[in-house]
């Protein structure tokens, strides 16, 4: 039996309860380095697989030669296992072999980000990622064009990493070609990490902002998305 | 001081272990009669105010009355507090009030939805309501054709309701024009409340189902999405 379990943004107070118990219940916790570090300190006596990154097929294989065995493994992925995690993956290296596979839904970066922020996602929104490693760049940017016309909040995954640092750049390139440049923008860096950092800003100045790299969800507002306080809000529509 | 909780998709075990730690901690635990009665099994010596439907502006206001008398409060909300739920509001209704208010994320429908039917949100998705009471239907209209031309997954929360039955099939009309009628799209209804039920089928027969209603999430796959064992899956474009 294999479970898929999205730990969350990042700490123990990010877990559901289903999540906490299906970890606990487990045989065998695998995952990338990072996120099986975190879950060390909480769960002392557990059996641990730990992958450096880019693993992601071999980590599936394993689980599946696990599961095989006949140990219950839990296959964690950071935020919402199902959003560019591990849960598709897994269903997919497992097609044919009759293992049972669950996933368990976790808090995925886009709300937990939001939440640091305000209310940035209370309309309708799109989350997309930037990593033009197995989604062609023409269709992100078709994306991005396509939320702009819906004038969606657009959630931004992945936005730019080493190999990679102008994605972002030229994403927010596209945006501005639609968008005012004072829409109100913000990123989270190390979402519930002892690093956490967020700021609220134009798209502008997001365009020039040295410090979105691959641990950062960059919010960008709707039409109708404002600053107020410090808190970035896009209004649902009750009047008061 | 104010804490605006999402409790996830309906019972104890989606509650975080933050969003627990909360509700423990607050002198007061405010919502929907719904998701309170959920609540008040677990949290016997809490003091609680309830709500029905449509009070949401009543339930901010007491809340920041109650803050004021220097009560801890916990406003719930199901899902995430941030996604059509009572976070904005809150924050647009404390503006000026000087009380403090934390917004406490929780898992969204959209997540707990694609977890049950396998991995749908693999790759770029939109989420948006069909709920015409605080949006124009233009503007819901612009977003579903916006969301099709990016060949984005869609996840549709509000589908229908006794008010406005017809919302969704007329939203599968507008779908329709831009996706194949077998495009693979499922229903969740009941999120993990006891009489749960979820079936994966084509657009076509989605339009036609009479199933859908206002406790009812929707996923319409895009380009790239299948089925496969029983799963709806959307490819994240790994090698395998």
């Amino acid at each position: 039996m294999i479970y898929v379990v999205g730990i969350g943004p990042g700490d123990m107070d990010g877990l559901t309860m289903e999540a906490l118990y299906i970890l606990k219940m487990c045989d065998i916790v695998s995952g990338y380095k990072v996120y099986i570090d975190l879950m060390k300190k909480f769960l002392p006596e557990k059996i641990f697989a730990v992958y450096p990154m880019r693993s992601e097929v071999e980590r599936c294989e394993d689980a599946l030669n696990f599961s095989k065995l006949g140990k219950k493994i839990a296959l964690i992925s950071s935020g919402d296992a199902g959003v560019y995690g591990m849960a598709g993956l897994m269903l997919e290296v497992a097609q044919g072999s009759g293992e049972e596979i669950k996933i368990i839904p976790g808090v995925t970066a886009a709300n937990s980000a939001a939440a640091i922020l305000g209310a940035p996602l209370m309309n309708d929104y799109v989350v997309v990622s930037l990593s033009d490693l197995m989604t062609p760049w023409e269709i992100i940017e078709k994306r991005l064009k396509a939320a702009c016309k819906g004038d969606f909040v657009i959630c931004i995954y992945n936005p730019a990493s080493h190999n990679r640092p102008e994605n972002f750049k030229n994403a927010c390139k596209i945006l501005r070609k639609y968008k005012p440049s004072d829409t109100p923008c913000a990123y989270v860096r190390n979402i519930k990490r002892a690093k956490l950092h967020a700021e609220i800003m134009t798209l502008k100045e997001i365009q020039a902002c040295e410090k979105i790299d691959m641990l950062t969800t960059v919010i960008i507002g709707n039409s109708q998305t404002y600053v107020s306080e410090g808190k970035l809000i896009t209004p649902r529509g009750y009047k008061i």
